[in-house]
């Protein structure tokens, strides 16, 4: 017996979820475009902007938790379908870390905004932050649109941001060594090198649980 | 009409998630203690237990997730039994977590171990590292006894740890500027520092979760 209102609720429920994550998603990457501007040219409004985004984005994947809880224990989905709903927790999971982690970038940034950092970490944190800016997008169009070759393309981009991690590293230690008075705040810097890299990493993963998503296999 | 026995199996079924949870916990802080061990006393054997252990968190934390899912989908449970269930999710996710920090642990020891820390940043660590550990068994009991005064306290023990912190990351630029030589294997004591910061801070969160879990308030 096919019970077709109910049916087309349920698409509907599911879909709201869906697009709950979208607006998370959006606010997310907002965040972060607007944390990577504050670290290289420092300004209070948009400082602020960042942190009060990211108590919203946490509030926001409340909502969106709940919501998705509620829709697992009334219409008692299975298989693919529950997995739509468990990876739409998990990717607000995700989105919400990525936005505490762009308002840890700010954080730093108010830290060291009247020093002048050396030229090479800089270019290496530039680098590093537009793609992962790249790669929160990419994460998103891949679990909203369902696609499994922009997710695993996110593996090779997050082997670049590692890549970049490691020569950061490296360019910062080196500064450090050069002039030691730039040691007080190139520790910073080393940390914000390391929230772009657990920003990829987030990104990376949100990709994965869409492949998981779609063929129940773990990447 | 009440169904006896469906109900006896419901709260089988939640135990059975609780010990579950349990089990992670103390795999978890098995695999911690492990490697503060091995970044105090390098050896080969226990830094690859660590390494197979955080994997080994993870895949139990998967089949955790997946039969939570199953008994909201078939028993549809509401409100503190959904919020048990939603709790047990969230509190295997901070221990996986906990478990990877705890193999990048590993891996910043396996980096180092042949260097001559400077005294005074091995001691921030050490007495990070104590309150750290004490934290992870509080989390776990204030989660399977519920209790509420021990969630609490992981406040108290937080601001601790992040006092240290501040006070490592001090030591060791401190230590960098005094001696050069020093600051290629510096920056990863900085790391594990942070590592010991956001395993406290998972912990305090399953105490906060806890709190939330028993009265629907977020802390």
């Amino acid at each position: 017996m096919e019970k077709k209102y109910p049916r087309v609720l349920f698409r509907k429920r599911l879909n709201h979820l869906s697009k709950d994550v979208e607006k998370i998603g959006n606010a997310t990457l907002e965040a972060y475009k607007d944390s990577v501007k504050t670290f290289f040219n420092y300004d209070d409004e948009p400082a602020e902007k960042v942190l009060t985004a990211s108590k919203k984005i946490d509030e926001m994947n409340y909502h969106l938790e709940q919501d998705a809880m509620r829709v697992i224990a009334s219409e008692q989905p299975v298989a693919r379908d529950l997995r739509f709903i468990e990876t739409c927790i998990k990717v607000g999971s995700h989105l919400k870390r990525t936005g505490y982690l762009a308002s840890n970038i700010v954080e730093v940034a108010r830290q060291i905004k009247d020093e002048d950092i050396p030229a090479k970490p800089m270019n290496d944190i530039k680098q590093m932050s537009g793609i992962v800016e790249n790669m929160i997008q990419m994460s998103l169009d891949a679990f909203l649109k369902q696609d499994m070759d922009i997710a695993r393309e996110l593996h090779h981009e997050d082997d670049k941001v590692d890549d970049l991690f490691d020569k950061a590293l490296k360019d910062i230690s080196e500064s450090m060594f050069k002039e030691k008075d730039t040691i007080s705040y190139l520790v910073y810097i080393l940390f914000v090198a390391r929230f772009l890299e657990r920003i990829a990493d987030r990104a990376e993963t949100i990709g994965d649980r869409t492949i998981f998503m779609i063929t129940c296999e773990k990447p």
